[in-house]
């Protein structure tokens, strides 16, 4: 992971579930081989399993001492908070991991590096501080070039944030490839970087170079691949990280679209003090937004639902996916739960259209 | 300007026009008192007034030992280049202004206090660095609460970037002022900030929290003024920078907006190996792009044109400006040529309405 192979212990602390460790769980649900231990000391003595119904049998211990006895060999902050500053109680563990010498991966905004107690003893003691939002130097504004590529480009976007977009992208990207399909994931935010090795965290990079960025990536997945899946970020309707979105659609100018929700949520998740919470708009609406905010630079079209069905019986997630797929007459399905294939096929389908499918 | 009155020298080398050098004009238009001579040492000895149309008397001359000559005791870097860079040949004349120990003040994405060597020279010498595109160490992600202020918020949206939204928004706050509304401008780029000696260089923020520095600037304008006109960035059809104005449009929540123009222009500006130039589409498409876009998190209404008809004779611009009135059934007018009172009538008259216009 990012250069080598670790024992990671992911610090979780009193955050170790589905819903709040969005970065330890996706990297046990991919990386899970890459995992010795979870902290999290108001679980320890659970598993990763019970506590996020990921990763088996990795352990869920109290501190970074004992995580070192499970055999981990490196530190990742699994938790990404709005805002991204690094919550005090947690800088014991990153200093105790330090110590050791451990290699400390972090996604948070705030970087690692920057702090200079923590970069003097990861000095000393011969670990590095990884920040993995780290914005690159080099720096482009986009100008449509990615929709020359040959390549089929494909985007996840959603009602809100942390629905499932990069999760439903790495299951589409992994489903085509058994199907005998070259895809290529390209990550977008901390965790898909982690799951990946490459990628750019775009939420962190300077507001004008976010199309840029993206663009870049997808020329490059583009020359060995023939359908790119681009992890979307925030969404149309949110407050706070709708830019982000716009950016990734008309830096990467894919001509399909994922659209990815979590079946139980009605509202946009915002700050405690914002004056309202935001309806999510009908699905068939967000298809509409989504598809007319693209043909502003490029034309694409929704060729599924991804829908994120946590919390609900199986019999209740069967039935919210068909409703969903009634309501847009397109595939629909929970990518975790019952695999991605009815979405890795409707984007096969689109491949060798060279025009827009509905522009 | 940013913090003390100063006698500026403009570094536009080589670009000491109208359209080229943005910032240089938009500091001569509204600071000229402060502005002791251009550097152009392809235009020296003309006037400012006889380059860029802007400026009056003030001396062109070949360097800043010349500038020195008029009583220039600061340099300001008069262009904004894509991508941000400091050109190369510019870097002795800000080398020079440094060793006279005067002030250097900058607009570049690349931060000139960054730099080891120019860093040092200007220590050394008792100048500082001011690099007014570094972001606020404060970072907060948006959540609509500027749908909340009691002022009228409105925001200058565009075609294409450089038509004129900063400008438009300056002179629709003046001539608030003139009749009699408190009107408070918010600058959102790198020239606004230096006319209004406050704002944020929003383009250089980290894209989670674009949205979040124009809330807090609106939240706070708005506690002493009845209209808040906030500087609008980019275009939403503008592949590069569309992230940055949707951001700017859901963090601000304005309840009006001026759609900008320039009347010459049929096309997107983008990189020279671009695919293709896009059109920019009918400004009847573009007011329901914005009004739609907007509508995602809070409603707003295009209420007047502002029309940049630089290049062309009297009687074309105000064809043009009748011409693009009539589309849209709204006052339309060059703020500059013909004065912006019809778009602060139009703006007065949504005052004490407080639902949208047309929502």
């Amino acid at each position: 992971m990012l250069g080598r192979r670790r024992r990671l212990a992911i610090l979780a602390e009193a955050h170790f579930s589905p819903l709040d460790a969005k970065t330890a769980v996706g990297v046990l649900r991919y990386r899970a081989d890459q995992v010795a231990a979870v902290i999290d000391s108001t679980r320890a003595g659970t598993t990763a399993e019970e506590c996020a119904g990921v990763g088996g049998s990795v352990p869920v211990v109290a501190d970074v001492a004992a995580a070192a006895a499970c055999g981990a060999d490196g530190l990742l902050i699994g938790i990404a908070p709005q805002g991204g500053e690094l919550p005090a109680a947690w800088r014991a563990a990153v200093l105790d991991a330090l110590e050791r010498g451990w290699d400390v991966l972090s996604g948070l905004h705030v970087f690692l590096g920057d702090d200079p107690e923590l970069a003097a003893l990861a000095a000393a003691r011969g670990g590095r501080l990884l920040d993995v939002r780290r914005p690159p130097v080099l720096r482009s504004v986009a100008a449509a070039r990615a929709s020359r590529v040959e390549a089929l480009v494909v985007m996840t976007v959603g009602s809100d944030c942390n629905v499932g977009k990069m999760t439903a992208a790495l299951e589409i990207a992994r489903e085509l490839e058994r199907l005998g399909v070259r895809a290529a994931f390209v990550a977008t935010g901390q965790t898909g970087i982690l799951i990946a090795d490459s990628g750019a965290a775009v939420d962190a990079i300077p507001a004008d170079f976010v199309a840029g960025a993206i663009e870049s990536l997808v020329l490059e997945a583009a020359r060995d691949a023939q359908v790119v899946v681009v992890e979307g970020q925030g969404a149309l309707h949110h407050p706070g990280y709708s830019g982000v979105t716009l950016a990734l659609l008309h830096g990467a100018c894919p001509r399909a679209l994922v659209l990815c929700h979590a079946a139980r949520r009605g509202h946009i998740r915002t700050a405690s003090d914002a004056p309202r919470e935001p309806p999510i708009p009908p699905l068939a609406d967000l298809a509409l937004a989504y598809e007319g905010a693209a043909s502003w630079v490029h034309p694409a079209a929704v060729v599924g639902v991804a829908l994120n069905t946590l919390g609900l019986e199986a019999a209740a997630a069967r039935s919210a996916c068909e409703a969903a797929g009634r309501e847009l007459s397109l595939p629909a399905t929970d990518p975790v739960r019952f695999g991605a294939r009815p979405l890795a096929e409707a984007v096969r389908q689109q491949l060798g259209r060279t025009d827009a499918p509905h522009a």
